[in-house]
Parts: structure tokens; sequence; C-alpha cells
């Protein structure tokens, strides 16, 4: 596989992650931003709650003692929320208590110095989960032949709520992904439609408004992650990085091309 | 980083491959294909041509003593000639049998025995470049205030049948972008207006047609490319994998989800 040559950014959520690779999706956005300087390693799955989720980092990121062989995390999103806050008895529901249990340990994993995934160099960012809009989701299964599901836009404003303290708590920027979405909204449930693609899941392809043109549930939270970098992390903006490897005119103006072909840091070294 | 959890198809080639991260192109379009089976690393190079993706190449891609510490490259597509097919004196121009020594270099790169690169795990597949279409990208060019180049129909396609030869030589299977879009636009130059974007590059955001309602030229490598895959590589046809992560529904019934959310192989084993 590739050597060490562009470090990553890795995007760990539930479906609403997993989708991302749509076109217009949150991975596809940031792998089109990062292009040539971090690739983008989307772990999203579908379906998954932070209970689940935990023993699956502990397989697909790196112990520390592995990490030199292996491109650097640079940025780790952690987008939960929207599964665990299914009302029980739906099997994907997880207690708020344990919720915030859950996501402090994986913020843990790379910040805790004690901890066998500890990645100093890996800076995280907790998103909230969406609003949801149980009329839209449930039409939606339904349509599908399916039953309607315990979801409701309180327990994901609960689930969002909780996900802001635990950003406070472990010191770690939050992007607001329910509260941007419910006042583009204008809150209003009947006006989610055109934040989300089903009543659950951040739309990406655009709802076409007659007053707002098209509007996109991803635009919110892509335009809230870059700000959060910007904010927390301006190192690692896209805007602040070079390309690994020299833009061609570089390369075509050189008069040393086998010197200017030698791959770089992304970040730009004063 | 993310540990050794999926095996990657890499994306190798000039500005055509760059741009794949494009709502609908090439890499968006595999990345949401292989989701939670492959990840798609985007190797594209705007302005580059094979003599100088060659020292990146021995940069990026593992020497066979550093694979087994990372993902396995199991595809890798080769997609150059656009920039290489420009006519001198552009200072992008390879010569033709420059350019078919070095395709047939980055080929043998991972698949001779004696190569530092050797990876036998990685299939290839080599891409034609698309028809350029001059009047088109010259307009392009002017229209952003630079100056016409020398580029032509006829050398794209002189390029484009000198992919086709190295893939006989090497036994390789090559995906024909140039005939498949010259093919879609009825052999007609102005209608290629509707495969690409600015007469150099494959469009992906479509180009709406009276008749044909939306056309992409990205659609016609994507297909030709799953093609490819199907007849001769079955076994990484992202229909012929399994998530290394078990489907949620799979999770939820589980009497042991600690042994359902062991990562498995995306190769379904019998």
């Amino acid at each position: 596989m590739n050597a060490n040559v562009q470090d990553v950014v890795v995007l760990l959520g539930d479906s609403i992650t997993e989708f991302g690779w749509d076109p217009h999706g949150l991975s596809q956005r940031l792998a089109q931003a990062y292009a040539r300087k971090f690739d983008v390693i989307n772990r999203g799955f579908s379906g998954y709650n932070t209970e689940w989720i935990i023993p699956v980092f502990e397989q697909f990121f790196a112990k520390s003692q592995d990490q030199a062989h292996l491109p650097k995390v640079q940025l780790l999103t952690i987008w939960f929320g929207a599964n665990d806050a299914c009302i029980p008895p739906e099997p994907q529901h997880v207690p708020l208590d344990a919720f915030t249990t859950n996501l402090s340990k994986l913020v843990n994993f790379v910040k805790s110095p004690d901890s066998p995934y500890y990645s100093p160099s890996t800076r995280v960012v907790l998103i909230t989960p969406p609003p949801v809009y149980s009329k839209q989701w449930n039409e939606t299964l339904v349509g599908q032949g399916g039953e309607p599901q315990g979801r409701s836009l309180d327990s994901s404003h609960r689930y969002a709520e909780a996900v802001k303290e635990v950003g406070k708590k472990e010191g770690v920027p939050v992007v607001d992904a329910w509260t941007g979405i419910w006042e583009a909204a204008g809150k209003v449930e009947e006006a989610l439609r055109k934040y989300l693609s089903d009543g659950l899941h951040v739309n990406a392809n655009g709802y076409a408004d007659r007053n707002f043109g098209l509007t996109f549930g991803t635009q919110v939270v892509y335009d809230g992650l870059l700000k959060a970098i910007s904010e927390n992390y301006p190192a690692i903006h896209p805007e602040a990085l070079q390309f690994v490897f020299a833009p061609f005119d570089e390369v075509q103006e050189s008069q040393n091309r086998s010197e200017t072909l030698i791959k770089r840091n992304a970040f730009v070294t004063k």
C-alpha cells in the first residue's frame, strides 16, 4: 500500500457518516478539500451506536507502538447519537449516561497517555446528531414496507446536548449539527425536510426550496466542521496545508526536476 | 492511523484522476461502491505526465518488505496520457515511445518479482485518456485569461491506442475511455461537450441534453472500470465483497455481540 506519504482524516460514526461518500456528502467534500494533502478515511457504520463501536475502534485504530509505520491521524471526527437516541425498547437504544461514558471513552482512546491507542498528533472533533423529524422518518420506513420506529426530536436533542457536555468535560470542540440544522429550519419541524433526506440523515443531494434555492443538511455540518478546524486547529485547515507533491507548474519550471519531485510535508514550514 | 483493517484501491493519474473527488467523480463513485469493504486512495496529480510520476510512485508505493504493515493494494488503476499527449513544444509532452516505456515501467513496478515494489496482490487496470476537444479546451483557457495549448483529438487518440498496446504487451486489462466517450458522442467533436467539462476532463456534474437527459463522461469510465473488474478480477467486484464489520442487524440479533463485532475478511470465504 501507500507508504507513509499522506496523513489522514478519519470520520467515525454511524450511517450519517457512512453515507458521506454520497455526492455532496461530508466525506466527499472533505476528500475534495484535502486532496493531495490528507487522505480521508470513512469509518461510518450504519445502525451502530456507541456501545458497538468501541470494540470496532479497538480493531481499526492502531496501537501506539504501531503508529510509526502508518499514516498519522491528524483529525478524528466522532459523530454518534442518532441511534443511541432511539427510544427504548428499540434495540439500538443506549441510555444517556452510558452514551456519555462511551463518548468520553472514544475521546480518551486517543487523548489519554495511558491508553494503548494514545495518539498525541490526533485532533478530535465531536459532532452532535442532527434533529430527527420522526414523521418523515416513519413515512420513509413505512414506505419501504417497514414498521415505524421509536425516535423523536426531543430525544435527539437530549443526546445532542449530552455530546456538548462531553466536549466541555474533555476539552474537545463540538460541531453542533443539531442546533445548526434546527435554527436553519426556523425551528419548525416540517421545515427539517429541507435538511434531512428521510427524517434521520442529513441530505446531500439538496432540497430545492422556492425561497432558499438548494439547501443541504450536509452543508451546515461541513461549514461547522471547517469553522471548528479554523478556530481550534488552524494548522490543519485545508487552506493552511500545501500539496505533498509539488504543483505541476513548479515541476515544469524547475531547473532541477528530480529535487522538485521529492515529497514535502503538508504542513508548510517557515 | 487505521490499523490494517481495510485493503485499498489506489487511483493513479493526472488531473482527470485528481478531480475524481468531485461529486459524481470516479473516486467518489468508487468510494461509495466500496464503502466498508476497501478504502479508496486518490493519487491524481494535476498536470503530471508519466515522466514525472515515476519518482512520485517510488515515494508513495510501499516497498515489498514494508507492505506487511500496511493495507494491501487490491486494485491499482493507471490513467495517463492526457498531458503526455500535448503537442511539442508544450513542456508536458512526452514522446510516444517514452510514454509506453513509462507505462510499462509503472505496471512492472507492482507486477515484476524483481521490482522493489513487487506486490503480487495488486491487480492493475490501465485507462486510456479521453478524447480531447481542443476547441472547447482553448475556449476554457482563453476564458481564464490564458493562452491556447497544443492539444488535439488525433494526438489523444494515438496515446490512447498506445495504452491499449501496453495493456496487451503486459497482460493487463484496459478501460478504453477514449473509444467509449468518442462512440457515446456519435464520433462528432462538438458532441464531446456532453462528456467533457472543459474539452479535456471528463465531466462529473452532468450535461443536460434535450435528447439524452443528463450525460456524464465519468459514467462511461466508471461503467467501463466496473465491467473490467467484473470480467478480469471478479473477486474484487464491490458486490462480491462483504463488509469488514458486520451489518448492524446481524450485530443486533446476535446472541454473542462481541463475536459478531470481530472484523472479517472483505473476501467472503466459503
